[in-house]
This record gives C-alpha cells, sequence and structure tokens, in this order.
C-alpha cells in the first residue's frame, strides 16, 4: 500500500522477488565467468572487454587496434549489439574472425553469451579476443565476462561529469580511455579534472586520452596492450 | 549441459527464472504507470519522459526549455541518475521544483520509482512535469512510465548508426530530437539518412534536429510542446 496516496500498489514483493533473482544470476555469472577463463586459458588466449555509452568510439578504436597488432598477434572479436551484424562485419572486412551477439532488447553482455560466442571462433587461432560490449555505461558493469582486462572508453563529447554520474563502470575497469580528445577544443571538458575524478572512484585505474582521429595517445594504449599480453604468457608459462 | 564443451554450466534454469520474473516486473510497471498517469490527470499535469544515452544533452534542453516556457506554465522536473544530486541542484537553481531520484546501480526509472518521485513534488502547482530519464539507449524503452509524451534524444556524436543498433526506444517514442546539429560539420552524420532510419523504425516518429547552443530548431520544439499540453487540456476537459 502506497503511504502517500493509498493507492494499494507496492512494489515490495515485486523487488525482493527482482533482488533475489538478480543475485542468482550475478551468481551463475560468476560461475560462467571463471569457466571462460579457463577456456581462454586453455587457448592462451588474452581476452579484452570494451565498455562505453553509445557511439563513444569503440568499433572505431577496435578497427585501429587490429591494424597495428595484426602482424604481431592473431586476433580474434566478438560484437555485441541489440540489432544489426554491422560491427562484426566491419571487423571481418579487416580479415579477423569476427562473431556478432544480437541481444534484441538485453542491455549488456554476460558470460553465458560470451561463451557461446568463443565456440563460434577459431580458438586455437587466437592470441588475443577483443570483447565489444553493448553500448551501456550501466549494465555491463555488472557482469564479469571471465575476459581478462576490463576497458572503459568515455567520448569528450558525452560529458565530464559521467565519472561521477555512472562510478560502477569506472570502478571496475583497469583502464579508461578519453576518447575524442581531437575535439577537445569544442566541449567544456577538462581532462585533468575527469582523471581525478576517475581517480577517486578507482584510485587503481589508468586513466589515458586519445584520438582515433589524429592517433594521439594511439601508441601508448598499443604498448599497454603488448605488456599486457606478455604479462599474460608469463603468467601462463609459470603455472 | 553446454553442448559445445560439456562444461556442465547450463544457463537455461536461470534464464527462465529471469524471464519470468521480468514479465511480472512489466505488468506491475504497468499497473503503476496507469496508476502515474491517473494521479497526473487529477492534477491536470502533462508529462514529459526525456530519453538518451549519456551525453546526449538532456539536462542542457531541459534547461533552457524551462527558460522558454516557465512564464507561460509552472514546470516541475523529477531527475533520474545512479549517482549524484547535480542535475537536480541545475533545475533548482531556476527556481523550479525538482527532486532528484537516484538509483544506485538501476539502470533505468520505472513507474514506481516515478510515483515515490510525485509525492515529493507540489503536484497541484505544476502544469508539466519533465522526468529527465537515466541516460542509457536501451532498458529506459522497456518501461513505461505514465508519462504522456516519449522523447528521445540522439546527438550527433554518438554516430548515425545508432536507431538501427537501439530500435525500441526510437520505437517507443514520438518524437527524437537529434541534437547538438552545431557539430554536423564535424562528424560524418548524415542527417537525413538517420531521420529516414528512425522512420523506418517507427513510421509515426516526428524527427526533429536541434542545437541548444545555437538554438537552431529549439523554437519548433517549444511550439512542439506547447500544442501538446492545449491538446492535453482539452481532452482532459471533454472528459
Amino acid at each position: 500500500m502506497c503511504k502517500e496516496c493509498g493507492c494499494g500498489l507496492t512494489e515490495e514483493t515485486s523487488t525482493k522477488e527482482a533482488v533475489k533473482v538478480f543475485e542468482n544470476i550475478l551468481k551463475f555469472n560468476e560461475e560462467q565467468a571463471k569457466h571462460n577463463r579457463h577456456h581462454l586459458e586453455e587457448h592462451g588466449i588474452f581476452s579484452i572487454n570494451l565498455m562505453s555509452g553509445p557511439g563513444a568510439g569503440k568499433t572505431t578504436l577496435l578497427e585501429k587496434t587490429i591494424e597495428a597488432l595484426k602482424d604481431s598477434y592473431r586476433i580474434g572479436v566478438v560484437e555485441g549489439d541489440l540489432e544489426t551484424e554491422r560491427d562484426a562485419e566491419r571487423i571481418r572486412s579487416k580479415g579477423i574472425p569476427a562473431y556478432q551477439i544480437t541481444t534484441g532488447t538485453a542491455c549488456h553482455l554476460d558470460a553465458a553469451l560470451l561463451h557461446k560466442a568463443m565456440h563460434h571462433l577459431p580458438l586455437d587461432e587466437i592470441d588475443i579476443l577483443f570483447v565489444e560490449n553493448i553500448g551501456n555505461l550501466v549494465c555491463p558493469a555488472n557482469y564479469d565476462l571471465g575476459t581478462h582486462l576490463n576497458v572503459t572508453l568515455l567520448s569528450v563529447p558525452e560529458g565530464e561529469d559521467k565519472p561521477e554520474k555512472y562510478p560502477l563502470i569506472f570502478k571496475n575497469s583497469e583502464l579508461v580511455l578519453i576518447t575524442k580528445i581531437d575535439l577537445l577544443p569544442y566541449f567544456d571538458f577538462d581532462l585533468e579534472k575527469v582523471k581525478a575524478q576517475i581517480r577517486k572512484i578507482n584510485p587503481k585505474a589508468k586513466v589515458h586520452g586519445i584520438s582515433a582521429k589524429t592517433g594521439e595517445g594511439f601508441q601508448e594504449w598499443i604498448e599497454f596492450i603488448k605488456a599486457k599480453v606478455e604479462e599474460y604468457k608469463k603468467s601462463l608459462a609459470s603455472k
């Protein structure tokens, strides 16, 4: 019963039920993520989960990253979208194996979806698997996919208030890329202020500005990935 | 049991349970939305649900819209964010009653959240209630709030492929505002192509370009709201 207007409606039952189911879903997702991680290790694959709001430039960054890495590593890609094969097609046109997940109405990828997708890729022929999550700054942050590195992109046009408004995704990311920094002159976006905000939410996060258009900051991103992959290979070898 | 790798994990139980709960949640939300609509009608309030991805410019548009309408109508605002009172404070600084919902991790507003928020506002002193939804192009589309008009904003920097990738929110909106059109010269964004795409998803949708910065297209937006409010008042009077 709503105390304010006595309308007889209450969200309590519905909410309690939902919280319980959500806990079960996250628990199941955790198991599945662990399983994915095991799968990836079996095949010696290092995997990166790219997250951001819609239009922060994940696919464009991925295309350029593939160009920069494909002579040194064998790459595979899993694309997540509600609809269309568009992004997977963009990647495949570069000769890279890519599997498109279309979720319909679901707002994030989960470990089970990634697991299914992985079995559509030639896992024995991949060194680095990029997963491009659904464009959403909220829900993807809740779901561990079993990947090794969470990277969140925040683009300059989205605005400098986003880390404070959507803290979880920044908290759960090892690296935050501030993208489209070539647009800084046109926007009221204080890069140093945003970096400080993110570090407040996640003191361990690296925060790095990048422009896929001008190439600024791009080489550092490539070196970061390479170092991570080599570190991973070493950890596998010592097992 | 996963057929591909025989891992013993299955998402089936978890998924079925989740689908059932989701259906219940939506059913409850529908009742609550109907109740909200009744509340709003009792008070003669016309209500607008503003949706978009993060950083498409909802709050800025709202600030300018309030300036343009506040001499003709009494305005109230409900703000939705994961964290911070920032947006409600921006609105209150204009002398407008505003209630901030912070959802924590939840990725959308629902009718029950709006219902609670409404009881924190002076409903007898409001003609138009704006609801600024969480910045998310996916989940808010699933939840009827009981408002009278769904408006979705898509900003030029987000990219022209978004309607095809996130169709539901465009399907459920009567008006789509293409925002930040002052940035068209800097982006590969074909306005006519995007309009055609949206009309394919939702033939009844009005699609309108706007810039809060230069004012282009702004007056048409204000006239659109005024016409909707007058139409609503007439429909109430004839009841």
